[in-house]
C-alpha cells in the first residue's frame, strides 16, 4: 500500500484570513478545482460518508480527500485502503484549519490534478466555523445520536454551511431524534440551508448528496 | 418555574491561566466545594448523565450544575425541569472555559452553598482540554456512536482526565464499537485513566459513577 503523506501544517502568517481565503478561492476557480470543507462533531461519520461518496464519483470525477486531525492517521489510512487519493494534515494541536493551512495541504496533494477535493476538517462544532478555509462550499454533518438540538447550541456552524447532511438515519429508531424539530432549528439559523438525510453505513441518500455536489458546485 | 440565570462570561484578564486555576482550586478546597469539569463531544449525553447523577446525590450531597454553551439555554432548562440547581454560562462564541470564566459562573451560582458542582463544558474534544478550569477533577464522556478511535485523534482530552465514561452502551448492538480497543487506546494516552461503561438513558452504571465521585473526590 502507498505510504500515507502526512503534512504538519504551520499556522498562517497572514493576519487577514478572510482576504487570504478569497485569494485561495480565486486560485482554485482558475484551476478548475472545487473544494468542499466538511465539518462535524467527532464521530459524526464524515470518513464513512467520504468513502461512499468516492464510489459515486468513480470514473467521472477526479476526486481526492484531505484529512485534518490533531493526531493519528486513522482517517487517511481508511481512505487509502479504499483507493482514494488522500493526504493527512496534522494541525499541531490546532482546533481548526485556516486558509493558509488548507493551501499547504492542497499543495502537497497537488490539487490542480483533481476536479473535486473534500477537506475533512477537525471534528469540532465551534472553531472550524470561525475560519474561512477558502472552500467553494461548506457542508455540515450532524449524526442522529447527537440530537436535534445542535443548531440551537452551535449557531455559527449552521449559519456558515450551504448543505446539512443528517447522517446515521439507520439508527433513528433507537434515538429520540425529531427530524421536524431539526429542520426547524436549522432553518432558524440559516433559512437557505439545504438538508439531506442519509446513512453512510447503508448507503441511503448518498447518491442524492453526490448529485447535489455535481449539480450545484461543479457546473 | 424558576427563571434561568444566564451569565455572559468575559474572557479572562489573567495571562497565566494555570496559576489562576491553582488559585481557584485552593479557594474551592477551603470552601469545601468539589468542582468537576465534564468534557465531551456535542451530543455525547452529558446532560442526561447529569440528570441521572443528580438523583443519586439527592438527599446526601448538595449538588449543582453549571451549563456552558455558546448559545441557548436548552441544557439549563433541562436541569431546572428536573429540580437541579443550575446556572447557564454563555461563552460569547468561545470554544472553552478558562479558570476565570469558571469563577464567574461559580460566583453567580453561589458555589460555597454546595458540596459538589459539575461544570458541563462546551461540547468540544479539542479546546476545553487545553484550559485548566480550576476543577478538582476532569471527567471525559465518550458515547458509543462516536466510535472507539477517539483517543487516537484527540490525545489531550484523554491525557487530562481522571475518569472516562463510555455512555450510550444501550446502543452497542447497533454500532461497530470495540470496547477492548477503546480501553487499549485510552490507556495508551493515559495509563492511570479509569473507565466506566454506562447508559444514562437506562440508568446502567450510574450508581458506580456516583460512587467513584463520592469515594475518590469527596473524602
Amino acid at each position: 500500500m502507498e505510504d500515507i503523506r502526512i503534512i504538519e501544517v504551520k499556522q498562517s502568517v497572514f493576519a487577514d484570513n478572510d482576504a487570504d481565503a478569497q485569494r485561495l478561492r480565486s486560485q482554485l476557480k482558475k484551476e478548475g478545482t472545487v473544494l468542499i470543507n466538511m465539518m462535524a462533531s467527532p464521530g459524526a461519520g464524515k470518513t464513512t460518508l467520504l468513502k461512499k461518496l468516492a464510489k459515486e464519483f468513480e470514473g467521472n470525477i477526479r476526486f481526492a480527500v484531505m484529512e485534518a486531525d490533531i493526531d493519528s492517521d486513522v482517517d487517511a489510512r481508511a481512505m487509502l485502503e479504499n483507493g482514494i487519493d488522500t493526504v493527512q494534515i496534522h494541525t499541531g494541536g490546532m482546533c481548526h484549519l485556516d486558509a493558509d493551512m488548507t493551501r499547504q495541504g492542497l499543495k502537497e496533494l497537488g490539487s490542480s490534478e483533481y476536479d473535486l477535493v473534500i477537506l475533512e476538517n477537525v471534528g469540532n462544532l465551534v472553531c472550524p466555523a470561525e475560519f474561512d478555509t477558502g472552500a467553494t462550499a461548506n457542508i455540515t454533518v450532524l449524526s442522529v445520536p447527537e440530537g436535534h438540538d445542535k443548531p440551537l447550541k452551535y449557531p455559527l456552524m449552521y449559519e456558515t454551511c450551504q448543505l446539512l447532511i443528517v447522517n446515521k438515519t439507520d439508527v433513528l429508531p433507537y434515538f429520540d431524534f425529531d427530524c421536524e424539530k431539526l429542520r426547524k432549528y436549522a432553518k432558524m439559523r440559516n433559512p437557505d440551508i439545504e438538508i439531506f438525510f442519509a446513512s453512510a453505513k447503508t448507503g441511503d441518500g448518498i447518491a442524492e448528496i453526490a448529485g447535489w455536489i455535481r449539480d450545484r458546485l461543479m457546473v
